[in-house]
């Protein structure tokens, strides 16, 4: 029997992205859509139908799923969530704050929304790279006398920098990690997101929130869960987040200093090696590789590797020693912002609580 | 009496941008045009037509200047260079390890190549940086024997970098900087250049030897001028240096560790004093400021900013202290990479050489 | 004395393109700023900063004249015209139906909306093509009561069209026009105008009610001035309108079938020639050529031609005959769609009208 | 057992796309590779990796198949053919007017080149709209003497032109054909391809040859087998051909005169229908459907519609009525130039040829 699971924020872009990652998944069934008001009462076909020009409002590729065009879809501030055994969240950070703790008062909800991520009983997980900060939900649980829980997806741009330090950080330890993102317009959405007038032949050197968010939650993903409670990363984290005119895949160039010396091949090693034991649980959505290390200096590219194992590996190229930091090193990682990066990503952490008995 | 002066690898992209920057010039008149075997004999309108097409190969924004169009064209390996005072070499690296140094044995020459950057006695000149290190041309014609001398622009990377860390040095000491470039295609010439199959929608991680010039020459240029040598800045460098789908403009985002600690606002205030005596100099290409500094976090964007003060100002934005370093700071600057960074910065160097009684 | 004119909808990008065009201009003054009543009470400076953030929303090359960023922002919905000698309307099109009617009853009104192109009385003007069209002012007036009126400049697309065609009609007679065109994203504003996520890497093939704008515009621009009112032209138009990856310039491919035999070089020899009287009233804004024609086959294009002659020069290429239509000749053209396309076409128009005794 | 199949040009973009369509296939296996004498002697994965800087030189989505990156790569002027069943000649035309003519003496040639296109005797082949064309091929045998042949595909803009107007010509007649192109950078290949500096933010109204192809092809295609020759179609063709910031995938805008008249629904249902017979053998690289028709008007785009039905579906829409042409009806099309267009469609085309006892 697969879990029933709703959708909330369906029509916009996060939350097809999500349709499409549970498209004839082996364990999960889409049952109930939500999303704002305006579109309640239609069938998902029509809630994405332009009234006006007959266009299409669905912005993955290939076409919709079958199977959800003729759901109803629900207004997403009255939801009834009876025989629901699960809620992916994809709505906007201030609608999250208003409805997630109502969702999860009776039900697990998974979000990519940034609303609860800094609230010191929500965890923020990667799939394989914290997964005992689930511990936490039990903490929450409690703390809040909720049935279900919040469980967040990280801000896009933490996930790669993240999952590629994780490696470093338990073989070798880091003191400071400084990063430069060039990402992709994909993570800006569409309403209105970035408009092609700003973003054709230039670079956008500031993104709102985004280096606080992947500074803070790249240190509590890597901290360690101890007494109830996370304890952030000692190492310092610097970032710079920049919109380049790419569509989708992030791309981010690191320098980080060890805390011990060591060779460039042992980083390297130490990024191929990474994730095994995770890997070998065999979740559905799940890639083979965390990690994946180029040897041709000329990748990673956003636009060859972002769809790397279905989007859900990290690629990382350039690694070389850095002589400006101490134990320096350096390289640059592409990562899948709507794929591992959202909506993908918390499929496959719904993967692992269901299978952990989280859910 | 203007100057006479020879464009050397007129036909090519590099060349143009000297002929554009020449055009009309109070000092300087285009006396002698010099590209391959191929062009020779031709007149320069012939020269840059495309005999099959009849399309016209002239990539600078508007038309060639007229005076150029029936300049005849000579072979640039067997030059004479009687009557010319001053040659602005444009060519290909390879092919200026050939001809610089016969040219520079009678004739002062200025190169935007980087043959000959790294050797001891060339000086790697920022006009308004390190024009002190003029007088390394005196030690190199001695040693070299030659009658004229060879004077090398710096990588287009490395100048908007220099320039903005010029005033950190002076007034706060740097122990470390590290840099992320976004570049713009035009860097790469057009033999072949970038592929548009290559950078739409993309990224691309590396450029062939970018680093290493940018690491080397910045600490070069900001190296101090003693007793017939240049002794290089202390501080380390390190670059990551990417191509962006940007026209024109080079983005840098950088963090520097300062020697001593110093408010935002001082580090603000340096680089806006920044360059005061030398643009009191009003050389005829000098820009109106060194360095401008955007107070909103969305600029300075390469499309908005490039051609601030006609491509000769490097504009600085996002200046914040930064964390993960001592004493850090971090900011993203765009510098026009084909204005000051190549053409239009030589000819101010020449401006300047002419005006200290080196030409 | 200089006229005193009002901008209204002068915070967004069309009516920021008002201010530069009339920056400095030696006829005109803007003396009265207006736009939505969220702007209302604040100084333009303040308007076009966002608060949030401290970007200023300021979206034309350079710095906003310095003139206007101290003058109040009047709520458009209740002006007070008193003093004003004419108004540049540059609002959405559902704003100017409510409130040019209301201007245009005491106010010379010029605008780019489409509200009332359509209507009988409303002429649609384009500098140097159809100024006797003017005439139809005076029957507007009588017919309206109003002491002012209004003049409506054409949809972008329409305007180069309509330039070109308008030689070969005079001189050749037109049956048949069908163009394609590829429009830059500039043309679909700012809210939300096109986003990047639609247009890199792809083509839109359909602009909402472009094309029967486009047809009926062109038709009417080139119609006959006649007993009060206005004989469309009588020659078919049929066009696709498709949204490129190019911010300015609409570059269109146009095929038509002349109604008299002629030669490739006869066609080009009107194109020329056109305009020469309307130019040599020697209007401020006004280009030195109405139309270019290159013989680069790789001309024009965009990005290169769109700025000729400050953005009011039509460039015309690739013009050759069409062996599939009768009399064919075939071409494309760019045009500036927002300086000859948009504000600073209706600059033109309203230095005519004035000088014309309109005004 | 499978055909032995050669790929000449094997190391460039166009021949690997024919290794990539050729992977895993079950009725061809590629046994020989050949390229330029440069690359002769060496592995196909040592012939692709650049020596100098490491960077592997493979162009397609997804890594080289691993079968091929052990074959030995030879000279594709000395080529002995013996043993191999079938050549995909994949290089450039003036290569191809050399040695496709020496292969095809013992050996059938199936080429994407347009060398030998326009000759009498040699069929330009669709699969699916002209396959009656192969009985030229005896035609041809005979009168040049070869054991093998030579079949060739169309220019890759004419392809989705002939396939669409196939169904129309059959149905309802065709007297005049227009087309404008924008088509993606892909067609151009790499060496040197479209340079980023001419085509981001940019139109190219040009493309060397394309026009006369475009023209003559498709009344090649559409014209009628008889007495041993091919007639052309008599309907006329005018296009203009330009150049879009698109990776891969031709859009065309399309205005055709009918003979007859006909509703815009018949056409629809045309489309649609077209091709069945042809589909209905199920060839293992032919799409599901010929033609895809679109009801949405924001369609087809290329990012969007390229790759339906892995590239083989040509897809239309924007389907309209035309009111400048008798019987004119309108639409734009969208084709995967590098699928259908090249390698995978004259792979379709030679899974025909064998089915049908030509090979």
């Amino acid at each position: 029997m697969k879990k029933r699971v709703a959708v909330v924020g369906a029509t916009g872009i996060a939350g097809q992205q999500f349709l499409v990652a549970l498209d004839h998944h082996p364990w999960f069934e889409v049952s109930l859509l939500a999303a704002s008001e305006r579109s309640a009462g239609k069938s998902y076909g029509e809630a994405i139908r332009d009234a006006k020009t007959g266009a299409r409002r669905w912005w993955c590729q290939g076409e919709p799923p079958l199977s959800v065009l003729s759901l109803p879809v629900y207004d997403a501030s009255s939801l009834n969530l009876s025989g629901i055994d699960l809620v992916f969240s994809a709505v906007e950070s201030d609608v999250a704050r208003e409805i997630e703790p109502l969702y999860a008062k009776t039900t697990p909800v998974i979000s990519t929304a940034s609303a609860f991520r800094s609230e010191p009983d929500v965890p923020v997980f990667i799939p394989g790279v914290n997964l005992d900060h689930a511990r936490l939900l039990e903490v929450q649980k409690r703390k809040r006398g909720w049935q279900g829980f919040l469980a967040t997806q990280p801000n896009c741009t933490a996930i790669g920098l993240a999952i590629t330090l994780k490696p470093l950080l338990e073989q070798f330890g880091l003191t400071t990690v400084l990063m430069t993102s060039m990402q992709g317009v994909s993570g800006a959405g569409r309403s209105p997101g970035v408009i092609a007038l700003d973003i054709l032949d230039n670079i956008i050197p500031f993104i709102v929130g985004e280096e606080e968010k992947v500074e803070k939650e790249t240190q509590k993903i890597l901290g360690v869960f101890s007494e109830g409670s996370i304890i952030p990363a000692a190492f310092s984290v610097s970032a710079t987040c920049t919109r380049a005119a790419v569509l989708e895949g992030h791309t981010e160039a690191v320098f980080a200093a060890l805390a011990r010396p060591c060779s460039v091949e042992d980083v390297r090693a130490a990024m191929i090696a990474f994730g095994r034991d995770f890997l070998s649980l065999g979740l559905p959505s799940a890639p083979k590789h965390m990690i994946i290390v180029h040897d041709d200096p000329f990748r990673p590219q956003p636009r060859l590797d972002r769809d790397a194992e279905d989007g859900m590996a990290t690629s990382v190229g350039r690694l070389r020693k850095d002589h400006a930091l101490e134990n320096g090193v350096k390289y640059v990682l592409v990562s899948h912002n709507t794929k591992m990066g959202a909506a993908k990503g918390a499929v496959l952490m719904a993967e692992y609580l269901l299978q952990a008995g989280y859910i």
